[in-house]
Formats: C-alpha cells, structure tokens, sequence
C-alpha cells in the first residue's frame, strides 16, 4: 500500500541517483498566473520515469536482483528502466517494438540495457516481453500500475512542496496515471487544499473517460503528438489514486501541445516533449480554474524526436505570422517575377522557397501559378504584402 | 578596480533579482570529458548580461539614478538593462537599430524599458544614443568594458567553484570580453590551476586577433550566427584581464556551433543561442585541451530566433543523415514515380516534399527530373534506398 513514509523512503533512496530539478519561474507563459514549471525535462535521462523504475528495483530482494527485469517500452519507461538497472547493477531486458525510432532504441543501450527487437507494433512487443519474463523469471517492471513505481514518482510532489511552500495548484500529465497518483498522494497527504489537475491528451483521454464513467474504461486507437501519454487503459492502482486525490482530469489539443511545446522554447529555453508540454497547454489555453494562482505546471520529460520538433516550430511559425504561403496567379509574360520579388523585397519578406508552374488546368492557357513561402514578422505584416501584391494587380489565390 | 571583494558584493546585491542558475552533468556531449553546464539560457532574461547591468546600475548616486540609463543593444544586452532597471526603479532607454527582430523589440518592453528605434545599423543606433546621453545627462551602461559590469558577471564565477569545487578547467564564450573578464578574475584569485579557456565565433575573432596581435585591433566586419558575440573590437579593460587571466582563446566555425546548438536541444533538452553553444561546440569539437578533464560551459543565452532555430535544426537533420534530398532523373513514361515511391516506402523513407520537372536543357527532351526529400534514420539508410533505387535502373543525379 502507498504510504507517506514510502514516498520519504523513496526520496532518500533516489537522491544518489537522480537530479533534484530546478523549480523555475515562467512569468511570461500565462498572465495573471504565478507559474513555475517543475522541470523533470532536464532530469537524467530526460524525463521522471527514472524515478520510478529506480526505486521500485531497489526494493527488489537479492534473488530477484539476481535475475534481473524485463520491461517493454518505445519511450521514456524504456531508458528510465535501463538506467535504473545499471544503477542497481542489474541486467535489464528492454522489449522493443522494431519500428521504434532509431535514436530511442540507441539512447536504451547507452544506458547498458539489453535490447530486444520484436516485428510488429507495442501490443506485439509486450507479448514477447511477458513471454520472456515467465521464461527466465525475470521481475516485470510496469511502466505505471505499481505501488513502488507510483511512490519514487510521488518525490517530484515532495520536491515541489520543499521547493515551492505556498503552492497553491499543481498541474500534471496524465497517460497510465502513474505520475500523478504518486504527487497527487504525497501532495495532498501534506496539504489537502492544494489542487492537483491532470491532463490528457485530447486523442488519448482514458483517464478522462474512466474518471468520468465511474470505471476503468478502454480505447480502442490513441493517437496524438503526446506520445509519452497516449495510453489505452488506466491501471487499477493509478484508477484508485486518480479517484480519489486528484480535483479534475482536462484534456488539451494536440494544437495546444504545439503551441506550448513553442512557447517553451522561445521564453524559457527549454525543450519538452508533447507529454512534458501539456500541462502548460492546460494552463495556457485555461483549462483548469488557476487565475491569480501560485501554480506548478510539472514538465514531464524532453525526448522528442528532432524531426517532429522541426515540424511543431514550423507549424508554430506559420500559426503565429512568422511564416507565410502565398499563391499568386500570374500572366505568363516576362517581369512579373520580378515585380513580386522586389514588392515583397521592399516591405522585409524574407524568400525562404519558391515554385513556379504553367498551366494548370484549372487556369488560363497563359497562366501560371507561383508559390511563395517567406519568412515575415507577424500577421500584419503578411497583411502588408498581401495588400501590397493586390494593389499591384497580382491575383492571390489563397 | 576590478576586486574579489566587489564580485562578493555584486553576489550578494544580486540575490534578490536573479536565479542561481543550476549546474547541469552532461556526460554525453562529449566522450572522455567530465562536462557540466553552467545554464545562463535559464537566467531571467534569457541571459546572462541582467548580473552586470543590474549589479552597475545598483553603484550609481542617488541623483544618476534620478535621471536614468541609456543603452545601445539589439540583443540580450537590451532586455538585461531593461529588467535591471525596473527592478532598480529607475528609467531605462534603449536605442534600436529599426532593422532589429520585431522579438527582441518586444521582449525589451515587456521589462519595461523604452525603446528608441533609429533609422540604420547598430553604429547609428550607437551615435544616437551617445547624443541623447549628452542632451540628457543619462548615465550609459557600456555592455562590457565597465569595471562594475564585469564584476556583476564575475558572480557566475563564484557560483561554479560553490556549485562544483572541484572543476578543473571553465570555457567561456568571448565577445566584448565582459563575461570572460569577471569569471576568469574570480576563479583565477581563488584558483589559479583551473584553465580558463575562452571562445570566439571564426566570424569574429576580434578577441582572438588582438591577444594573438599583443594589442587591441579592430574588425572591419564581423559574420557569425552567434551574434550575441560578433563584436569587431575588445574594451581596454576587457583586453587587459582577458590577456592576464584567460588561457588561451580558440575559434570555433558556425558549423560547429549549429552542431552544439543540436546536440544541447537533443541530448540536455536545453535552447542555447548561438553565442550560448559556442563553449560547447568548442569542447565537442576539441577545440581546448580539456580530455578527462571535470569541465564546465558557460552556456551564456538562449535568446535565439525561432526561424534561425528553425534552420539550425534544418541543417543538422542533413548533417546527420537524418533527412536527405535526392535528384532523380526519370524517363518520361507511366509508372516510374510509382516505382521510386513504392522502393523508399519499402526501405522506411518518409518522403516529405516531391518536385517533379520536365524537359531541362541539360536533359533528354523524354527525360525529366524528381527531386524528393525525405527523412531518414542515419546515412547507411540513405545509402541503402540510394542502391536500391540504382539498382532498379534509376539514375540518381548526386
């Protein structure tokens, strides 16, 4: 059973292995919010779930030590267990489904776990895994649904309180639950006014369901940009928890996510994954009743794949003005690239790509049609040039 | 003079007003090396540059901060005497070339200050500032090559040999030499056995130059991403302490500080600018004597435009095989794109843009080129679709 003293014991346990992480202030994130982010994203191996795996392997007896664990994860679970092992000086078996990305599958075996690359998706992988596990009697190690892995996730609540006194709202990202029946337990034991939120994705909300059923309730597909929390199926602990210490369950786009993932970089340097984003998309797009509050928005974890990073900025330039595409329909005589250009040379457009192409059917047998992409300064500016080319008398498609 | 004893004080001045910025292990930036990370990206302001400005204007009489501070800055130096003026009550104004990032403007009036945009580039902003101070008697808060803005920066010194005793050697990005100045004259006088290391961008080696010279010289242009530290001509105070204290000054290319920029986003979930990666793009690319060495990198801001940012990554993903662009040239007959598309969808390639062209000049008047880009794992994934795609008959162009 979760107790205090447990969460005590695990923070004592962990304090050798992992970071205390900064509280830092995020004035600018959110007006009139007090908001600190509780930054996990910079914790050792890029996200809490260290904590978890690590203490629940510490409370291992020597026989099961022995034996080592096995464990089945494409994400953070997967380097928080391997590190924890190394730690623990254990072998770790990692299950991984084979289409997991390279750089993931790289960053578990740094950590000196042994990989297993099973063909198929998640579901097939944990079947090798259980298969696996029954065979060498390795220990399971449960991404969220156990008691030891909820308490050495419940020191990040410890922390906060220690960090942080006068809190009086604390935000937390929700996939199997594990994460947030640990702080909400520890932070609600020590001072039940506080109000813990969690938040899911919109296109994986199976807490949200089951919190709102009543019962543990299952999804058929996730899908969202929060990988770290697109989850099926609550656990049956993490159910208990939520039901009981956690004030409202909210979930939030994956649009929110982006723009959150965005605003993170540009006004607190700090890169966050979609999970480790979504608690700031709660507070800025106000899901959760904080005006005027001292609030704690927890950053999950910061393993994103570069390349989805790339398209969330590119998709948060065009969202903001920064990026524009204009389609221009031209006679097809000579100068009229040129006047473009210098129209939009004029007024600071910056020319990123273009492409010109003849005669679409769609258009006159002279005409053709010229994609722009620039970069601008903000939507007036976009305004600006568009006016500009209109008065002109270039035709703007869209 | 510059003293230990002001560099204490300016510490203790500072507390109120600014983070104690965490020191970060990052043990895998760089094999062989025992790196940590002094995190200024995480200063209030996005920088560093807040400790001296605030730390100068604390020393000024009652009477000059009646009348106010006047500054000349685009960048970090701008938003840190904005705050540090408001946090001293008094009234600050900036003068801005008009051709400034529209953010930069914007992130210096959010703390306060106000703005004077003037026509034409940082030396005319400069003149115009100078003009003002004279009409108005305003005190000018120099960005470097002032004995209490080096003692202000002096205190992130103090901070690393209280956060990590044991350091061997310190690099530190060089621009003005402020930085380096107040840091090197801090640890130099409580350790002189720790090298202290400085870095200049190859765009920029204003720094650089004048030691190697044995006198200050000046740039006739400075080219570099890492404008926070394009500087063209060291302060006489800056070179004198930097010529005393620092160890050697090496130079690192845009190239390697994109790499940096990469690698502290992938790897420490961290936003550097380019000014703030070059101590890290210096130790990654051994640019200092530092192998098996307990180092730290000043990383000195994270004030980086979201569209260089954006670029940045760009060219990194290229770097690093992880995107690719292929030129194919096609005979101009049915099904041929079929095939190439079906032959990278095989091999896992994620095609993300396609051009498809007719009839160049230099091509057969049947023939016809596709360009494709797409994301890749690594560069041996790049060579495997370029084998596949030859050896089903298609000619790859590069």
């Amino acid at each position: 059973m979760l107790t205090l003293d447990k969460i005590y014991q695990a923070n004592h346990v962990l304090r050798s292995v992992i970071r205390k992480t900064d509280l830092i202030h995020a004035p600018n994130l959110c007006p009139d919010v007090d908001l600190y982010l509780k930054t996990e994203n910079l914790q050792v191996t890029g996200s809490f779930k260290v904590r978890g795996a690590y203490y629940m392997m510490s409370q291992l007896t020597p026989e099961e030590k022995q034996r080592g664990v096995i464990a089945c994860s494409a994400g953070n679970h997967a380097q928080g267990v391997a590190l924890a092992a190394s730690k623990n000086n254990m072998k770790a078996l990692i299950c991984l489904p084979d289409g997991a990305p390279i750089s993931k599958v790289e960053a578990t075996k740094s950590y000196g776990a042994e990989v297993c690359m099973v063909e198929g998706v998640y579901d097939d992988a944990y079947a090798k895994a259980v298969e696996l596990q029954r065979a060498h009697n390795y220990t399971f190690v449960h991404p969220f649904d156990d008691e030891n892995v909820i308490a050495g996730q419940g020191t990040i609540g410890l922390e906060i309180l220690d960090q942080f006194p006068d809190v009086e709202a604390v935000i937390v990202p929700v996939g199997g639950g594990g994460l947030i029946s640990g702080v909400a337990f520890a932070i609600k034991q020590l001072n039940p006014a506080i109000q813990v939120y969690g938040v899911q994705a919109a296109g994986a909300p199976s807490m949200f369901n089951s919190i709102q059923d009543g019962k543990i309730t299952c999804l058929e597909n996730v899908s969202t940009i929060a990988d770290g929390i697109a989850v099926k199926e609550p656990g049956t602990h993490t159910f208990e928890y939520v039901s009981k210490y956690v004030d409202e369950i909210v979930t939030v786009t994956d649009d929110e996510i982006s723009a959150a993932i965005l605003a993170l970089i540009e006004k607190q340097k700090l890169i966050a994954e979609g999970a480790g984003a979504a608690a700031v998309a709660a507070a800025m797009f106000r899901k959760v009743p904080i005006q005027g509050k001292k609030t704690v928005c927890l950053v999950s974890g910061g393993n994103i794949d570069v390349t989805i990073l790339s398209r969330v900025i590119k998709r948060g330039l065009l969202m903001s003005g920064r990026s524009c595409m204009l389609n221009i329909e031209l006679v097809d005589k000579p100068g009229q690239l040129r006047d473009v250009s210098r129209i939009i040379a004029e007024l600071g457009g910056n020319v990123i790509s273009i492409h010109h192409e003849r005669a679409n059917e769609g258009s006159d047998v002279n005409g053709c049609f010229l994609r722009i992409t620039m970069e601008t300064r903000d939507y007036p500016h976009i305004e600006q040039i568009r006016h500009a080319l209109t008065s002109a008398g270039f035709h703007l498609v869209n």
